[in-house]
C-alpha cells in the first residue's frame, strides 16, 4: 500500500496539471476544507482524499485514467459517495476520487420491454422523477439509502432493495466499462454494434464479465441497463409482529417456503425490537440517566408502551387482485400461531390512515401518525419509491436533534454496518442474532439487527453499530467491535455479502483464489492503478489485521 | 491455431507416457476407431481427438493440467459430450479430451434449502432418479437434450430448461474449478472454509468469478451447486396453436406482459409448423417423391390433417390451486382472439387419455396416441423429467427408421443449431423467423424453428438446420446456410446465445473487448493449454471467415 507521501512524490502534482488541462480547473476539487470532508465517513478511516476529479464523459474518464498511469496515480471512482455504513466516499486507501456524479444521463428506455439504461451519476429520485414524469407504468428497485444515492454505485456495491427487483446485480445488465488502461468496453450482448439485445440479456455470448466489476477495482462502469417491473394491478404490503425472542426461527422457516415456491416474491424483511426503536426515534437518553447500553428491561419497557415486537416483519404482495388474495391467504396460514399481529396494509387503509390520524387520536387517544411515519416509508419502499427515513436512525446516539438536512459523516454519527449472509433457515438465523447480540452488548452497544430474506435460500442480516463519533474512544470501540463480530461471524460460517473500506483487506487470502484474482487484477491493471485495495484480497493477514485495527 | 502435427512434434508422447502412469493405461483412451468416433458431430468438424482422458478425481485433473502444461498439450474437457447440434464431442482444434463422465458423485443436497452439489458426470437421468429415489418433494430443471446429458455440461454451454429453474447459469453457483495452471478455487462463499453459504447465495464477497467459466476456456469446473424447486401443489401445463402465419407477434406481444408479471414463471416455447413436423416424425419422402425441401402446400396439408397450427406453443403453469386458477384465467384472456385453440392438461386428463386412448379411437376415429406421443414428453419436461423424445428429430431427413438406441453422430443425423436472442417484442420475433424462413428455404432446408421466451425480456430462438449427412455436398451447404443465417442474424441485431465447435472464432473481435478477454485468459493460462479455440474471438476475421467455411 502506497501512502500520501509516496504518491506525491511519484507526481500527484503532474498529474493534477494533466487534469485540469483536461477537465478545466473548476472540474478538478484541490480545496483542503473539501478534501478533507470527503475523507470523512461514518466511522474512524485514515486514507487521505488528494484531490476529486469531475469529468462528465466517458471520453474524459478514459484520459483521466490514462494521465493516472502515465503519473501512477491511484484512482477512486465515486458515483454519489453515498455508500453510509461501508465507508461513504472515503477510498480504502490514499487517492485521488473520480466522482461520477455529473454523468447523470439517461440514455434509453423502453416501456415496453421495462428498463432504463443510466450513467452512474444517475440517483434513486432522478429515476422515480423520470417515470412518474411521464406517467410510466413501471416501477423501479429502490434501497432505504437517501434518494440521492446512485443507482448504479449501490448495484456495484451489491445493495439490495425491496420489490421483486431487488437482487440489483441480477437485474442490471449490458455495462459500458472503462478499463484501468483507459480502453472501454460493453459487457452481454452490448458489445455487438447495433445489438437490440444488450440491456434486455444478462449472458452475451463467451464467458460473461459483468461479475467481475461489482465489488472490485477491474473497472469503472460508466453505464447500465436496468429492468424495472410493470406496475402490478394490486399490492399490498404486511407487517407482522412477534413477542417471543424465540419466535424469530420458526418464523423464518414458515417465510422459507413461500420465498421458494415465490408466493413471496420480494425482501421479507425482520427487525427486532432494537432496530425499531432506532428507526423510530434517537437514544432514550433521559430515561437511561445517559447510561449505554440500552439494557433489555428498559427496551422491554418501551415495546409494551409503543406496541413493537421483540421481532417486526414486513414485506409486500404483487400481482392481480386475484394472486395478492391467494398470497396472502398463504401468508396468514404459514404464520399462524407464530406471530402475535398481521396486518395488512393497501392504499385504501393508507390513505384513510392519513386523512383520520388527527381525529381518530382525538377519539381513540391512539397516535397514528407515529404508526404512520414507520409504516408509510416502508410501504412506499415496497412500492420502489425512495426514501430517507430510515437515514434518520444514524443519528440514534447523538445528542442533537436529527437535522431536516441529515449528513451523517458531517455530523459525526457513528455507523458501522456488518452484513453476514446466512441460510433461510430459523437455526442459522437465531444462531447469528445470538452472536451478534452477545458481540454488541458485550462492547455496550445496542445490537441493532435487521434480517431480510433477500433471496429464496438465504438471507443478508444487517447488524448495526450506532455510535456518537463525538464520544471519545467510540471511535476505537466500534471499529474492534466490528472487526470481533466480523471475527465470529466468518468462523461460524456466515460471511459478509458487503465490507467497509477500513475491512477489505480482510479477506485475507494465500489461496489459488486470491492468487487468481490478483492475476486477473494485474491483467488488466498492470499499473494498479485503479482503485487498489477496494476489495482486494491480502496476501498476507498479519500486516493488514494490525492495521485495520490501528486505524481506529 | 497449432494442428495434429505441431502437437505431435510438441510432445504428445511424452505427455501421454506421463498420464497413463498417472490414471493407468486403462483410462487413456488411444484407440484410433474410439478417436475417431469422438470427432464425430452432427455436422462437419476436422479437428481430430488425439487421446481422451479419464480421471475421475480433482487432484487428478489438477495432475493433468500440470503434465499438459508440462508438454503443450491442448486439453478439451467434455462432461458427458452430448452437445448435439453445437458439436457433440468434437473440441473446436486438434487436442486431447478430457472425459468428466466418471466423476459422477452427488455430493451435497439439501430438501429443506433445494439445492444439490454435483460432480460433471452426473446426468439429467441420474438426479432424477436420486431425487425420485429419496422421495424428495423437489423437482430438478431439465433440457429437452437427452437423460444422458450432463447437468454441468449443459449449464456451462448456457443451455436452458422449460420450469421456472430454466436459466441454468441463473440458479446454479458455488463453483469448484481447477485452473489451466493446475490450482483449484471455489467461487462465491465456497471459498470460505466451514462457510454455509456457498450453495445458496451467487455473488460471494468481491469480484464474482461465476461467469468467467461458462462458455469459455477459464477453468474446469469439477463441482457446483445447483438450484431446485419445491413440487408445487398445483401443476398444469398448457397448449396453444395459431393458424395465421402473421399471429406469432401478437401472441408474443400478448404473453410478454405476463412473463413480465411472473404469471408465468417458466419459458414459453413456440414451435412452426415445420418444427413439430420434424418432432412427430420424419421427412415425407413419399409424399414428396423425394425433392427437397419441403415446401409450403405439403406443409400446408399436413398441418391441416394433423391439426398442427402454424405456430404452436406450450409452457407451464406452477403454484398453488389458487394461484394457478388465477394464471389460467389470465392466460385465457391474453390470448384471446389470437390463438385458434388454448388447451390446459394436467396429471388427471393425461392419465385419463392415456387410459382411454384406445377405445377413444375406436368410437371417434382421432388417434389420441399421437397426439399423447407429443404432449406427454413436453408435459414432463415442464415438470423437469428429462426425456430423449426431441432426440428423435435429429433423424428427420434420414431414410434410415429411427433407431432404438439413437446415437446422431454416429448414424450421420445432420443438425446444426443457429440460436439468436431476440427481444420479447413481436416485430423482432417476425423479423427473425422471416430471416430464418428465407435463409434455410433459399438453401433447400426446412426452416425449423422454435422460439422460446427464455426470460421476461428475451427470447432465445433454435433455428434448426436438419440433412443427412450421407448425402453428398450437403455439409458444405448446411455449414454455409449456418454461417450465412449467423450473419443477417448478426447484421439485423440479434447475436446468437451460444455457437458451435466450427463457429467459436467468428466472434471476430479486433476491439478492446477482444483484448481485455485475451488478457484476462493468459493471466489464468499462460501457456494456452486449456481448451483453445473454445469461444475466443479471433483477433483477425479475414483468416477465420475462410476457415470456418472451408472447414465444411
Amino acid at each position: 500500500m502506497r501512502d500520501h507521501k509516496e504518491i506525491q512524490r511519484t507526481g500527484l502534482a503532474g498529474a493534477l496539471v494533466a487534469w485540469e488541462a483536461l477537465l478545466g480547473t473548476s472540474q478538478v476539487t484541490r480545496d483542503p476544507e473539501a478534501l478533507r470532508e470527503a475523507s470523512l465517513a461514518t466511522f474512524s478511516t485514515t486514507p487521505r482524499v488528494l484531490a476529486i476529479l469531475h469529468p462528465v464523459t466517458r471520453e474524459e474518464i478514459q484520459e483521466v485514467v490514462r494521465i493516472a498511469n502515465r503519473f501512477r496515480i491511484p484512482l477512486y471512482p465515486v458515483s454519489s459517495g453515498k455508500n453510509w455504513g461501508y465507508g461513504s466516499r472515503v477510498p480504502p486507501q490514499d487517492g485521488v476520487l473520480v466522482d461520477l456524479g455529473r454523468m447523470n444521463r439517461i440514455v434509453d428506455f423502453s416501456e415496453e420491454l421495462a428498463y432504463v439504461t443510466i450513467e452512474p451519476g444517475v440517483t434513486q429520485r432522478q429515476l422515480h422523477e423520470f417515470l412518474r414524469e411521464r406517467g410510466s407504468r413501471l416501477w423501479m428497485d429502490a434501497t432505504g439509502a437517501s434518494p440521492e444515492c446512485s443507482i448504479i454505485g449501490n448495484t456495484m456495491e451489491r445493495g439490495f432493495g425491496h420489490t421483486p427487483m431487488g437482487d440489483h446485480c441480477g437485474t442490471a445488465c449490458g455495462f459500458e466499462v472503462v478499463l484501468p488502461n483507459g480502453e472501454t468496453l460493453e459487457t452481454g450482448f452490448s458489445r455487438f454494434p447495433g445489438s437490440k439485445t444488450g440491456p434486455l440479456h444478462r449472458w452475451g455470448v463467451g464467458p460473461s464479465l459483468d461479475g467481475l466489476f461489482s465489488q472490485s477495482n477491474f473497472g469503472i462502469v460508466t453505464r447500465m441497463s436496468v429492468w424495472l417491473m410493470p406496475a402490478p394491478e394490486c399490492f399490498q404490503a404486511f407487517f407482522f409482529l412477534c413477542h417471543d425472542e424465540q419466535g424469530l426461527g420458526p418464523i423464518v422457516d414458515a417465510l422459507r417456503p413461500l420465498r421458494l415456491n415465490e408466493t413471496l416474491r420480494s425482501v421479507v424483511h425482520i427487525g427486532n425490537d432494537y432496530k425499531v426503536l432506532a428507526a423510530t426515534g434517537q437514544y432514550p437518553w433521559g430515561r437511561t440517566e445517559g447510561r449505554v447500553p440500552l439494557g433489555r428491561a428498559i427496551v422491554d419497557g418501551i415495546r409494551r408502551e409503543s406496541s413493537i415486537g421483540r421481532w417486526n416483519g414486513s414485506g409486500g404482495l404483487y400481482g392481480t387482485r386475484g394472486q395478492v388474495r391467494e398470497a396472502r391467504s398463504q401468508l396468514r396460514r404459514a404464520l399462524a400461531g407464530k406471530v402475535d399481529r398481521l396486518q395488512f396494509v393497501d392504499d385504501r387503509l393508507l390513505g384513510f390512515m392519513q386523512t383520520c390520524a388527527k381525529p381518530f387520536r382525538l377519539l381513540t387517544g391512539w397516535d397514528v401518525s407515529r404508526t404512520l411515519s414507520v409504516v408509510a416509508p416502508v410501504y412506499n419502499l415496497l412500492k420502489g419509491v425512495p426514501t430517507d427515513a430510515p437515514m434518520a436512525s444514524t443519528y440514534w446516539r447523538k445528542k442533537m436533534r436529527v437535522p431536516a438536512h441529515m449528513n451523517p459523516d458531517r455530523d459525526g454519527c457513528g455507523l458501522l454496518w456488518c452484513s453476514p449472509v446466512v441460510p433461510n433457515r430459523g437455526q442459522d438465523i437465531a444462531d447469528v442474532t445470538q452472536i451478534a447480540t452477545s458481540t454488541l452488548l458485550g462492547c455496550e452497544f445496542e445490537p441493532q439487527i435487521s434480517i431480510s430474506l433477500a433471496t429464496a435460500r438465504a438471507a443478508i442480516c444487517v447488524i448495526t453499530i450506532s455510535y456518537d463519533r463525538a464520544v471519545h474512544g467510540e471511535d476505537e470501540r466500534a471499529l474492534r467491535c466490528y472487526v470481533a463480530l466480523l471475527e465470529r461471524l466468518l468462523a461460524s460460517g456466515y460471511p459478509p455479502y458487503r465490507l467497509n473500506v477500513a475491512s477489505m483487506d480482510r479477506m485475507r487470502d494465500d489461496t489459488s483464489y486470491g492468487n487468481a484474482l490478483r492475476a486477473l487484477k494485474a491483467s488488466l491493471d498492470p499499473n494498479g492503478i485503479l482503485a487498489p485495495g477496494r476489495y482486494e484480497p491480502a496476501a498476507s493477514a498479519v500486516e493488514s489485521n494490525d492495521r485495520a485495527i490501528g486505524a481506529a
